[in-house]
């Protein structure tokens, strides 16, 4: 827990609150929308939660340029509320709940990143705050730029090690004028995930490609009141600005299913319909969560080259279905992304010990597959141990440098990203070498 | 001039002349395919350039997942004669000759990135060699990832300046199956930018979106022998893979031209017409310098927010057209960038001086307008100057930090991308404050 929370107004608030926290050396954990889940938020050292939920303004909006300014404690659901009468949207959907100055930190995506890229494409700009209270305008509104080193990128998916984020210009998309939605469901993960690749490698525009495993379907089916086949299961939206592009890219996607093995698709052309569709696999933890209340979730979030994915979850599922842990898996599979949900006792050591061997059984396999301990999620705690191995001295190393130029005492949202000891002479967290 | 040419074939190679050049201090720059235009490859102080000629291998190539991995001294143009028997291309196009090292050093883009991005949004993964001679694997295969502070995209357009790069894993292309190019003219530039805003706003998916002032239609016209209207010219690529998805483009394109007043549109849709369109426009520059072989030609490269070019490109064609000086215009219209390609003669001061004076006034102009002085061809030397008053104090201070914690002894392209100053004790290049 931190010692004190302050909830700024205004970048001037949080530059006074800062320059007031590297003067007394305490630690500053900036606090969006609390739905990280590496453990981002803790506060190993005590010191200063910077809450931004007074921070959640739209500063600006350009329906020319297709960009919105806005505060980083503003959610993302509420600003489509906001770009919804304009025809705008901003497609990326981490957690419900999660504010835009999170995602940024995270560099999040979700299940419309096929389509648009994660939060490192759809960022044009930040205000950032520094340590010792400095004001960085990382780009200007350009859509392009090689003025000089990329300070958006760094800061993006930094997770408030390097610098406190009080300004987000970002892009925004127009909504698309027609989609549909698909269901189809498989006899293998294999077949399925191949099904998704093929769909890509035929250049087919598709806005969503997610798979289910059969667990999973299992627990949605039991949450909804559903009662679909209980298999492995694709969730396609295709999108686009005339009804032929759109029957075009289904005709596409559904050939393709068909040609291996998938059964007889379902097709959602209603906007409710849609909407339902995706909310009930948005919401897939919760239901999940509702089945077992007794028990916690530690979500694993592994990502490897498309054509390495059903190979990693045919080996993940082995062990997943082999432990006495429920694990369903949710899959953005156009982006060689999954997470199995393993839901486990926290007061049982056994268990603890059982889910952590699972989520580390999948990052070995994904880092010996070419591919990251981490998709989307972050690092946090949860996944500093990992880190080494997946980059290598020389990232590694690269990385501290930055960290320790840009914040020499240490009290930018210490202890997470890169390893740290404790100094036992001062308490206070060194970068380890 | 530099003082030595090596040309190393391995990253190993490369790693022991950065060793032997850092232990005995001697400035060390990267040479690609040398079509950089701001001085990119200067050396000041003398030093090793080091050649990347020897290393154009393709070291693998994945269709599946869509990436290929190569070598810095490849050519795109040679990276795209092989991966075509494959169906694939990596889109992005910078002066013919480039290598992917240096494209990725620029971090170029050129007339696709309104559909594929910039090398930033293209490149997965890089193998870079620091100044102390470590390697740096900057990244996995993976798609996208949160694991971490994003190297790959720090090293992406730094110019030589923190790393030296030996290895470059980029995302390829489908070649869309179906391909239209569109020709139309305006009476203005304003009706012209209008279309390529209403076209984006539309959601329409276009492949390229160029634009050509008047005085560019006529310099192509002589170097072409062709008789197109000399007036404000549009040129659309619009691409899909089926044929009514083009048409559909192709119609919502033209309608939103003519109601800007577009002249008749020529639309080519044989692949032979469409590459020679291409190719004209791609070879403006040569085609401008054969007209004027006793001149230089000073490039400008400002980029603004689309709803804002419109204005810039009026503003200043107006002092481009009293300027004694021949300066057409070229623009990569979708991204809100543009080139006046400014002619002069070095030895006549009064021509460098008002071609100096033209040039800052485009970057003051879009400085105003929210956008940057460099869109594509990077800093080199020629745009230093302009970098304090686009980023801010916070900004430049944060490339500095992270300029000398990766090349604490200053050797790295030395005297690019940051303002230096030369000590006068020991003749080296210090970092301005
Ligand atoms: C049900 C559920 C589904 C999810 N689905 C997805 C998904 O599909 N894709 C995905 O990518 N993620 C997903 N997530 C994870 C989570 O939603 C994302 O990581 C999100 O980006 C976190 O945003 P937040 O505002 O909640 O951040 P917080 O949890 O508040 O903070 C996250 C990190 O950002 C830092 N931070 C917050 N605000 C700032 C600021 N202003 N300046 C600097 N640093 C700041 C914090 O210090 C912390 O390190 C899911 C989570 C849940 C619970
Ligand atoms: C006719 C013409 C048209 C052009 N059109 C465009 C355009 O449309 N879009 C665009 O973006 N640009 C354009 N350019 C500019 C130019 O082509 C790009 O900047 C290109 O990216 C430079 O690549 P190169 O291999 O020629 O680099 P070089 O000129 O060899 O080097 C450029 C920089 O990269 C560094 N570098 C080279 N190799 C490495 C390496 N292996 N590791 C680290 N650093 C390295 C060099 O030190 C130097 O700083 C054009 C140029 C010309 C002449």
């Amino acid at each position: 827990m931190p010692d004190v929370v302050v909830s700024p107004a205004t970048t001037q608030e949080v530059v006074a609150v800062v320059k007031t926290c590297s003067k007394m050396q305490v630690p500053m954990i900036p606090y969006g929308g609390a739905t990280s889940i590496e453990g981002h938020l803790l506060a190993p050292l005590g010191g200063c939660s910077i809450d931004f939920s007074r921070m959640n303004a739209v500063k600006r909006l350009s329906k020319e340029d297709h960009d919105v300014t806005v505060q980083p404690g503003l959610g993302y659901l509420e600003l489509n509320e906001m770009l919804k009468e304009h025809g705008m949207w901003f497609p990326l959907d981490p957690g419900p709940g999660a504010s835009l100055g999170g995602m940024c930190s995270c560099s999040c995506s979700g299940s419309t990143a096929v389509r648009y890229g994660t939060m490192k494409d759809n960022v044009l700009s930040m205000t950032v705050v520094l340590a010792d209270g400095q004001e960085v305008k990382t780009s200007s509104r350009a859509k392009k730029s090689s003025a000089g080193y990329d300070l958006t990128r760094l800061f993006v998916g930094s997770e408030g090690t390097l610098g406190i984020i009080t300004e987000v210009t970002l892009k925004i998309h127009k909504i698309p004028a027609y989609s549909n939605s698909v269901r189809v469901s498989f006899d293998s993960i294999d077949a399925a995930a191949k099904t998704v690749q093929d769909t890509l490698a035929a250049g087919i525009q598709i806005g969503r490609a997610e798979l289910l495993d059969d667990t999973m379907v299992q627990v949605l089916n039991k949450a909804n009141n559903t009662r679909h086949r209980e298999a492995t299961t694709l969730l396609f939206e295709l999108s686009g600005e005339s009804p032929g592009s759109v029957a075009d890219a289904q005709r596409a996607v559904l050939a393709l299913a068909k040609k291996r093995g998938g059964g007889k698709p379902h097709v959602a052309t209603n906007p409710e319909e849609c909407r339902e569709l995706w909310r009930q696999r948005k919401e897939a933890l919760w239901s999940l969560m509702g089945l077992y209340p007794e028990l916690e979730c530690m979500t694993t979030d592994v990502c490897v080259p498309v054509s390495r994915l059903s190979d990693l979850i045919g080996q993940s599922k082995r062990e997943l279905d082999a432990s006495r842990l429920p694990a369903p898996i949710v899959a953005h599979a156009g982006d060689g992304n999954f997470h199995a949900l393993i839901m486990f006792d926290r007061t049982n050591p056994a268990d603890v010990a059982e889910a952590d061997r699972l989520s580390s059984f999948m990052v070995h396999k994904a880092l010996e597959m070419e591919g990251t301990c981490t998709g989307e999620h972050g690092v946090g705690v949860g996944k500093i141990k990992y880190l080494p191995e997946e980059h290598g001295d020389g990232a590694m190393h690269t990385m501290r440098v930055i960290k320790r130029g840009l914040d020499p005492g240490g009290l930018m949202n210490p202890g997470k990203v890169l390893a740290h000891r404790r100094d036992p002479q001062t308490g206070r967290l060194v970068l380890c070498a």
